[in-house]
């Protein structure tokens, strides 16, 4: 009662720049969506789905009828299957809202439909800037040309519409985890504006991007993933007495070097970004 | 080389009905797609996508506007948002050529587009009246009514779309499990049809079903299935020393559960069906 009367005072008394962000703290607080804490735990489940999405891709071989400009012939559509299928696929789901939630981010953005259901309260605590940040185009790049080759084996097996899902929950699994830096740079700035203002206001890049690095930290997830990599990847036997010969459904190194070449630089470039905006 | 000779004069020698299943036969050989070893190997590996769907599903909670009859208004539909998603999806991936391949069955077979994509040489085996064998009614039932209470915990989080995106792919996946049965049949008939025979001729539902049952299989797999619902959904720690205080996503005996009460049980029903029509 005492805390939540001091809040309200604090709310009355700070300018109106303060106050949209102290209602977003409280909202924030009220949901505990957005605590570092609760934003450390988001990252950690989003690992889980990324390497599930990983070995789910390896059910496949690469299809490459799949990623061929020349392969569908539909009157209105020029891409490949997989631009086809994530295209429709995002029209789909922006009707049916997926695109409301601040953590989501569209690899098309262009021309999505709007939603047929009602608006969502999403705890917002992100500064407006956030909406158009969106480096799914790398990302995008970076799947189909490094991580791809890197993951799966050559071949057809004619499964080319559910290689395309498959790629499609993958690549929203990685999209959602880099653009998450948004909230990973909200809630630092948070907790140290004074040593963000500053960089922020000289518009410093390098200096952000220091400031957002934490390589014992980089270390440790790069680790934590390749062993969610073994452990989720292992083809699992009732008989089995020892941990010995353990076979896996892919090389988890493949996971850890995602992490370190792709998805920890690109969410800091997320936060770098975003904080860039912060002030503005 | 003399192997090749033989077949070629027993594919000569039989009658047209057999030249059907021998030629079957032999490209199913060839690919060594639908073996005994291989219908097993695939069904373990579906086991995997089975429980990496319950553990993702189980991240958003019941979020019940979803299933509501009344919650989108869109002219021209009349149905919940789980169906408005799984309806589009299926014909999106109709037109990417998902249910070309035999292994297939949509939830909404009725008025699905063409495919955009030219069709694949999927190896045939199986009776051509297994096309319409399809039990997603059963199946759409089950997983709203039976499972997904057991599964989710009662709460809004608002990310509908994401929580009927991933229906869909559970769904998916457990309705591909089933009706995997129509192969297994078909791999079991090949290898002893003198059991079979009689009963089909018969139109011997019970005896075919005891034909089929063995309870301690299914024992093994159950027990195996919960396994991998313990190992697949830990919270996988860098730090930890030993195995005991291990968290887990889900309650692993959801998992069991379903094959229990539901997966082998239907796969049975897809087996009997498909068998009793395999002489026609």
């Amino acid at each position: 009662m005492m805390i939540r009367f001091s809040l309200l005072v604090l709310v009355l008394a700070i300018s109106t720049v303060r106050f949209r962000m102290a209602k977003a703290e409280l909202s924030a607080h009220s949901g505990d969506r957005y605590s570092l804490d609760s934003v450390r735990e988001a990252l950690v489940k989003q690992e889980d789905t990324i390497v599930y999405g990983l070995i789910e891709r390896t059910k496949f071989p690469s299809n490459s009828h799949t990623y061929a400009e020349n392969y569908i012939e539909i009157p209105g559509f020029c891409g490949s299957l997989v631009e086809f299928v994530v295209k429709n696929t995002e029209a789909l789901q922006a009707q049916a809202g997926r695109y409301q939630s601040p953590e989501e981010n569209p690899f098309f953005p262009e021309n999505l439909p709007p939603p047929i259901v009602p608006s969502y309260p999403f705890t917002q605590i992100l500064h407006p800037g956030a909406a158009s940040l969106n480096i799914n185009k790398s990302i995008w790049k970076m799947y189909f040309q490094e991580l791809l080759p890197l993951l799966v084996t050559s071949g057809d097996d004619g499964n080319y519409a559910q290689t395309a899902a498959s790629d499609l929950s993958l690549l929203q699994a990685i999209s959602r985890r880099i653009h998450y830096g948004k909230f990973v740079a909200e809630v630092k700035f948070r907790e140290s504006p004074q040593d963000y203002e500053p960089l922020i206001r000289a518009q410093d890049r390098e200096g952000l991007m220091k400031l957002l690095t934490f390589e014992s930290v980089e270390e440790m997830v790069r680790k934590r993933v390749e062993k969610k990599a073994m452990v989720f990847g292992q083809e699992v036997s009732l008989n089995r007495v020892d941990d010995t010969n353990v076979k896996h459904k892919f090389d988890p190194s493949v996971a850890s070097r995602l992490y370190q070449k792709w998805v920890i630089p690109l969410t800091k470039e997320v936060q770098v970004q975003y904080l860039l905006r912060r002030l503005d």
